[in-house]
């Protein structure tokens, strides 16, 4: 996906935001916006808005000399949802198509994100996936691709949002590769977050090997592109890795609530929708 | 009031949404986000919002080459409030205190503002205004005011509200001399705006000199700047006259309903509160 003009503003109360976890020096942030507004002033739109985030989260790194301004939110947030992981397992097992119970949950997790606003409440994430109607829902699909492919890959998005992703992966019940960005970006997970969240009990681990909060295949590592490439079924959670892989020329399939106008504009869905949005299958 | 962090993601929205007001060239909308990314790097924190404001709307006019992009969109707005302006005047006669419900109905009119949200629901606003609770109601100072002073300097907003203040100023029964901008900014009034809203029949109409979308007394004009200086009786409408005139030393009405979160802490009140604030009164 293509970065639109209104992520521009958005980039700004991102950088704000993600500066002020960092430090609370006015003087710093101030600094972390004008060299904000002179970097994007150097960039196209043509770039993926994961791209641009990643420079924007960079520039907050830098200028605030903390390397992880979300270390703690995100231990806090795995703490928070292993707490709801053993009622959340018993849900998805009483219900009448764990499969799907499974995905709803997954999706639910994905409101665990302090990029696009920074506030969400995961109770009510919860109740509303488990109930809200599909925008876009191709189960039949996912069903079909999952019982032909010998393994998964699964792009992880968020940290905390990782417990809910290894209670789909246990309804899978196939080999699952599972990545995680290389180095911190705001939330998203790094391999420390989906260890904390038991993921290396169900998965294999590997890292994108990028900093963008987004999986861009340009800037990947090489052994996530091998397994890109070898992968007959891609599974990739999250607005962040839409928005980077969504104009790939191979079988993806998206599962996400959306969090902004502009993304889901761009899915052809309403914000605040949830989709299971299988692309070239 | 100085300029915080937070107005500076905003001042992108703005222009963008101003922007796209005057020109639907996509090239031009990056390019007035990237001019505005570079001014804003050079301008200190210390300036007032309508100070940045003004140079955020000159630059959009710069680079669209519109000089009024908001100009039929005023004249709708006014149209719109004087189909409004017999009921209106109904409602404030029948009321048991027709000062106050002029004062209401003037607050209501503040929330036709393309700047800061750009989208507002007028009969919901006048709903609302008739029945809310003030935050803060400076009403026995501001009837004080009335009686003892021979002339009031009524500073306007934005157009449309221009007759939501005409209501107001026939309640008050004294001499008036409303103030709009000097040249457009916004759907800011100016003289051809108060004048479709018929205020040239009950005030004289004078400029502040300036393209700010607020009052700044040191970059207004030297007819303004006298009549403030002489003026016992000065009532502000707005957050962008709020802005600009919050750190004067000396006794002004600020009438208006607070549309940012960041103004709205500065006053102490919540944002969307309706205010009659009397300062140094």
């Amino acid at each position: 996906m293509k970065t639109y003009l209104d992520c521009i503003p958005c980039f700004f109360d991102q950088a704000l935001r993600a500066g002020r976890i960092a430090t609370d020096d006015e003087k710093l942030l101030k600094r972390i916006l004008d060299e904000l507004g002179v970097m994007l002033s150097h960039i196209s739109l043509e770039s993926t808005p994961p791209e641009i985030g990643r420079l924007v989260y960079r520039k907050v790194r830098e200028i605030t000399k903390n390397p992880d301004p979300f270390r703690e939110l995100k231990r806090e947030s795995t703490q928070q949802a292993l707490a709801l992981y053993p009622s959340l397992k018993r849900t998805i097992e009483e219900s009448h198509d764990s499969l799907l119970a499974a995905i709803r949950i997954a999706i639910a997790g994905n409101v665990i994100d302090f990029g696009p606003s920074g506030s969400f409440d995961i109770d009510t994430a919860i109740k509303e996936a488990l109930e809200k109607d599909f925008a876009i829902c191709d189960y039949s699909a996912f069903k079909n691709y999952l019982v032909k492919s010998e393994r998964i890959l699964y792009i992880g998005d968020n940290a905390g949002e990782t417990v809910f992703d290894r209670l789909l992966i246990e309804q899978m019940k196939k080999p699952v590769v599972y990545v995680v960005r290389e180095t911190p970006v705001i939330n998203d997970a790094i391999a420390e977050d989906a260890i904390q969240a038991g993921l290396d009990k169900v998965a294999t681990i590997i890292s994108s090997g990028t900093d963008a909060p987004g999986t861009i295949p340009s800037i990947c590592g090489r052994e996530f592109i091998h397994l890109l490439g070898e992968s007959e079924f891609v599974l990739a959670k999250g607005q962040g890795n839409y928005e980077g892989l969504s104009n790939e020329n191979r079988p993806i399939f998206f599962l996400l609530k959306t969090k902004c106008r502009i993304i889901a504009d761009d899915i052809g869905v309403t914000e605040g929708d949830i989709v299971l949005k299988g692309m070239n299958v």
